[in-house]
């Protein structure tokens, strides 16, 4: 491939990626109220990894670690924001998101394109500590800006205090540090009435 | 300091960047016609790294591009953005933001605030083969952006061709063969009518 052809074939592939700004996600920012986008999760995500690495549980490679991160949901571009507690969807999401990783990786010089893919499978799989300090850091930011907009999308979502807590503990297997103090947001939580602790069978 | 304290003050500088998001920049994304903010704009810069790194003139630590480029527009969240072709706050700009990275950076445990400094300081300074080629990436998408949607931004502030050409010439400082593309993008987008070139004195 010639030089100029192998760059244009870079540039596509990030115009392409440019439409992750319009991925919106269930949850709300920190400040503003308005919901969160996957370019702007994608950034906090990195920032958070460069403030918080020292708290991995084991050694970490950073660099990886935000690779993964910043491409982690490109796919959601085909793919769309499939929400952690929407069980319908969840279950053919890994297929519709193998689909959409194919046609936007491919747009890369294929070396790349190899490249980017198995960070994106290494990050699905979460059996490296890169990639289980990545989700980690995923699902810390979201728990995070939810306790911060007092639970309103778990509420609206009728989403439980044991579902929250299950669907977050892979935050210690990253992180044990992190995991102790967002559990401490979450008491918090449960104490000012933002979560509900009732389980769906409760009258 | 504790460990709980070092947390809980990396947690409030994660929460107050969060203030990214509503930072508004003059470039409208490629896709949607909306304005981007810095937020979106710091992410895409860190994708572009990712996938350009092998175009820089020089040798160059990714991992502390990424991190600049992760960071540099933090004191935007006091100091707002500065168009670039705005001469008149364009002259207090540096002061606006020492102040704003004193404060932000300050957030941090003392460890942290000064390397986090540090990187800012680099990136401003642009000395170094990291700064150099992360002010190249910051300008090139800008400079995409802007000729993906039809040089708008830059006919909406009477910005002509000569003064585009100087503002970006610093990406062939950091990557020659990124700056031979975007010049080609250029003349394009001048063929087409998106640009003016005439100089503000002629009739």
């Amino acid at each position: 491939m010639q030089p100029a052809e192998r760059l244009a074939r870079q540039m596509a592939f990030l115009i392409e990626c440019d439409r992750l700004k319009d991925v919106v996600r269930q949850t709300l920012n920190a400040h503003n109220g308005r919901h969160e986008n996957d370019a702007e999760h994608s950034w906090a995500l990195c920032l958070f990894v460069m403030t918080l690495a020292e708290h991995s549980n084991t050694s970490i490679d950073v660099l990886r670690v935000m690779k993964m991160l910043l491409i982690h949901d490109v796919v959601e571009i085909d793919a769309g924001d499939t929400f952690a507690y929407d069980t319908v969807r969840l279950a053919d999401q890994h297929e519709r998101e193998e689909a959409a990783a194919t046609r936007i990786f491919g747009l890369l010089p294929d070396d790349q394109a190899g490249e980017f893919r198995a960070l994106w499978d290494e990050f699905e799989a979460r059996e490296t500590s890169d990639a289980k300090f990545a989700h980690a850091i995923d699902r810390c930011q979201a728990m995070l800006l939810n306790c911060l907009s007092k639970g309103v999308t778990w509420s609206r979502h009728n989403v439980r205090l044991d579902q929250i807590r299950a669907r977050n503990a892979p935050i210690g297997d990253g992180a044990a540090a992190l995991w102790a103090h967002m559990k401490g947001l979450l008491d918090e939580a449960v104490r000012a009435g933002h979560i509900s602790v009732l389980s769906s069978g409760t009258p």
